[in-house]
């Protein structure tokens, strides 16, 4: 099997992390931040060891900082709807996935907050500045489209904030592990990320690493391990936006897919992600009628003229590749791009794929050319 | 080691458990629902047959009502603030957890919510009914107490909200796996549950079973993997609740879980938890100075006279067995019982535990006994 399908989730993950998963259930089984005893303590400090990691991973001082969610998207409803509790207007790029648009459109219908998008393929600097008012309260933005791959540099985007004096949230979902995130060199007030893509970690962890102050309210309150005579959650972080129990297991993967990541190198990742991405394209753009719609950071979107691309996903998937066809939770870039109606179909590779297997793909497609 | 604090979480896990989690990263690690292929396919059939585990365990009929959450907090948030949007009453126990308490606490923060509680150990009925009021919108109830293993009935609360045509919400976080429940039988609006306690599941998991019209918002929103070009949630369930890609290890874990009990016998769970929970209380009382504040289902909480209940259950700890000593996330139900200064030492049992533990146990707190 083929799996091009790595923007959705990584798959396979590294043997290490599996590893970790089982060592995790075997060894650090108690419920971490729960009790005083030996085993929840060895599970506390592993959960730790796992936010010092991604905070190194990020060039950023404070592990407490890093808050562990159930994926992104929690991430990102946390930080949105943390920060933004009133009527006012945000500025996005885009280029959202759901996971800004639709908290934003509740934010919308809850408060009647406003939100402009930028161009995130001009001069975003402009685009932005341009859209800035005397309501205006953050910007939020994803870093990758996970549709065309194209970044929206983080220097951007934390210069211009800074300068704004506006609070930035930045949606990583589809850079980090693929690229060097220095949050040091390009601060930005609250970074989201899932554990189960470029981080290699199971399905199950995401994270906001929140520096700011500005979010106020946790999406969920419940037993927090400390204070429980109080019937507020903690004021510090981490525990103040982790209600319950956390998902141990999937937080140590991310961190055994870190450490994956760290020992191969992310600059040789973000190398191999390209290379592959070039040939891809490259090949694509060779074959009749083939019109490609993104080609950056590990990601290939592209459509065939007279074929929807749901059939050819299926016909590719009758091949054993594993693409996805269809908006990619992504409706406003699909509409800027002119593929609303049809969806495209989207390849995303992970270090995993080798060069072989796109011209394995590249022979499915001819087959299925020369068929119809 | 022994490990007496399963109402924190289950541990050891059953080894179908850790085989499933590993099964489920190698062959269905796709992201369920996210893409056609047959690796995504394969990961959304293997989380909808857990969800008919789920139903199938609480004898009920609808699996795509069963919504997983990272945890029964999450669960319990999804339902009492989906529920609860405006200024009115609710009437709870006296002896809920954090995860009731402190979403109420938020509800009477923002919309002036108020709360009634019912005692738990007397006459329930009357007790629930003497507080109705004209603006109750609600009943709220924990299934167990966590602190004194004590139940509240579902029988009388599914009973009493049906007459009184109050929607019922029920945490069942000390009760799943540890006794049937039907929901057929006895039903409510909302059970929610952890998938880590007497489910087995690894930790990252948890459900609410929604089979009521009135939880109108969930707590996220975010990529549902269909209706992309919507900008809302799905109105259906269970995406409409379910944002960003689900833990589907944790997910599958819990299946495994439910499998593991039902070839074990749910019936024989309680039976052995109810056997463990009277030798230790038997034992218990035998020793001088010993004040037991609950025993019952799988859980004996108590305190030793002139003994400090967190220097007791470290002491324990450096004897290799692991209690929870303090409050338990359960602040009212120690006001009630008088131990809101000092905390409780809690033993909380799995069907993995023995007789020979107990005794262990026992020995332990002579030893100490006689030190002091």
């Amino acid at each position: 099997m083929i799996y091009f399908d790595n923007a959705a989730t990584t798959y396979p993950k590294p043997s290490e992390v599996s590893v970790e998963v089982l060592d995790t259930i075997m060894r650090y089984g108690a419920n971490p931040g729960r009790s005083g005893h030996k085993l929840s303590i060895a599970a506390s400090e592993k959960v730790y060891a796992t936010r010092e990691k991604v905070a190194k991973l990020l060039s950023y001082d404070s592990p407490e900082n890093v808050v562990f969610t159930q994926n992104a998207t929690y991430a990102l409803n946390l930080a949105i709807k943390g920060m933004i509790c009133e009527k006012c207007h945000v500025i996005t790029s885009d280029a959202e996935h759901n996971s800004v648009l639709r908290p934003l459109e509740t934010l919308k219908a809850r408060y009647g907050v406003e939100y402009s998008t930028f161009e995130s393929d001009g001069d975003i600097e402009t685009s932005i500045k341009g859209l800035v008012r005397s309501d205006t309260k953050a910007i939020i933005s994803t870093l990758t489209s996970n549709v065309t791959g194209k970044e929206i540099p983080l220097e951007i985007l934390s210069r211009i904030s800074r300068q704004l004096g506006l609070p930035l949230i930045v949606d990583a979902s589809q850079l980090i592990g693929h690229k060097r995130i220095n949050l040091k060199e390009t601060p930005c007030d609250v970074l989201c990320a899932p554990g189960h893509k470029g981080l290699f970690g199971i399905q199950g962890s995401g994270f906001a690493l929140i520096s700011s102050p500005l979010i106020k309210n946790g999406l969920a309150e419940g037993g927090s391990g400390t204070n429980s005579m109080n019937l507020s959650m903690p004021e510090y972080l981490p525990e103040r936006f982790e209600a319950g129990t956390l998902p141990t297991p999937a937080i140590c993967s991310l961190g055994a897919g870190i450490d994956f990541i760290e020992n191969y190198g992310i600059d040789r990742i973000e190398e191999k992600l390209n290379m592959l991405t070039r040939i891809c394209s490259s090949e694509l753009r060779k074959l009749h009628g083939t019109e490609i719609f993104g080609d950056t950071g590990g990601i290939v979107s592209f459509r065939m003229k007279g074929i929807a691309p749901d059939i050819l996903a299926r016909y590719l998937d009758d091949e054993d590749i594993c693409v996805r066809a269809g908006l990619h939770c992504a409706p406003m870039i699909h509409k800027k791009l002119g593929s609303e109606k049809t969806g495209l179909v989207r390849v995303s590779f992970s270090v995993f794929n080798e060069e072989s297997e796109i011209f394995e793909f590249i022979k499915a497609l001819k087959n299925f050319s020369n068929k119809i």
